[in-house]
């Protein structure tokens, strides 16, 4: 389970479609939200788009690993696909924020498989550029969602890596080499402790 | 501070070598022994060659990050050229056993720095028969070794990753990924709290 968080405009997006491009093994959580379908969007792709009353039943029937209320509108990860894809030997990447990922590390089902990633931008001006000029959204959200950039920054500290994105290739190829490193940790490697006792036994 | 250990015979010191020879910001930790010199060994190079009054002594002074007693031979790794070289930002690659790794994750000033790999052998008649080739050992020491060898593997799961050496080359790259992956780790990137300040009160 790879998160990344970052703050909005640090590049977070582009990392993650070019993962995901390079990586056979990863696929990527769709989120559910009850906030309004973008244009461009696509149900079940960009996240499965829920009224309020669904997504509290979600909640209710167990379906989420974590969830949270961004300004007013709530997301969450359906559990079932991310199982699945654990079960079949994928890994998953999840775009996801501060508290999603305080969740999943919390939660026993999921802390020992959770590798979290912190995306940060180079400067102050490109992040605040990216953020001013993402066209579809009014002042007031974007005044909004830079406020809750220093607010996301804030908890940097909770994440295992962390990594300043100033070249999309070298982030890219840096959060690849964390996933490959990750791959090799003593507790994902299925088999192993077999193997050992077999080399063990015959010494 | 990137602790490799194996049972005698999986390919380490050749791993070890070949990590050295490429990356440049990689140092050697040079332990202190008390046992003999071997044919072709330099003093100072592959180890410090000291006698059981100098290395108890250097115990009793807190010279040593840690030690261990192997066949009645000792070990040890000095510790101010470790606290030199990670003091000019370099890394440093450590060959000790199981022992030295235990006690380098006990102690506080140490623990935060390790990333610990063990490597494997990718099956036994590898390992027996390098083991068997060593010109230079009576049986018996073969035999202690072998032995040892069950006893190192029995220790595989207080690291934090694993490796089986099938292929040299792939085995290395697979210590070169967990070396670059660690250097994003959050704790080990200097200046990263300053600049995260510097981001969020421009925002």
């Amino acid at each position: 389970m790879l998160v990344l968080s970052s703050p909005s405009g640090a590049g977070k997006t582009t990392i993650s479609r070019a993962l995901l491009e390079r990586d056979d093994n990863l696929t990527m959580s769709v989120s559910a939200t009850t906030r309004p379908m973008r244009p461009g969007e696509v149900d079940g792709k960009d996240y499965y788009f829920v009224d309020e009353a669904k997504f509290n039943q979600m909640i209710a029937d167990g379906e989420l690993l974590e969830h949270a209320n961004v300004f007013g509108n709530f997301y969450g990860t359906p559990r079932k696909p991310v199982e699945d894809a654990l079960g079949d030997g994928k890994d998953i990447l999840f775009d996801i924020d501060w508290q999603g990922t305080q969740q999943l590390a919390a939660n026993d089902s999921t802390r020992d498989d959770l590798v979290s990633v912190f995306i940060l931008p180079p400067n102050t001006a490109e992040l605040e550029n990216r953020l001013r000029t993402r066209a579809q959204d009014p002042e007031e959200v974007v005044q909004k969602r830079m406020s809750k950039a220093a607010d996301e920054m804030s908890h940097y500290r909770e994440y295992g890596y962390v990594i300043v994105n100033d070249k999309i290739d070298a982030s890219v190829e840096q959060v690849q080499t964390i996933l490959t490193a990750e791959r090799t940790r003593i507790g994902r490697q299925m088999g192993l402790h077999e193997f050992v006792q077999e080399l063990r036994e015959s010494d």
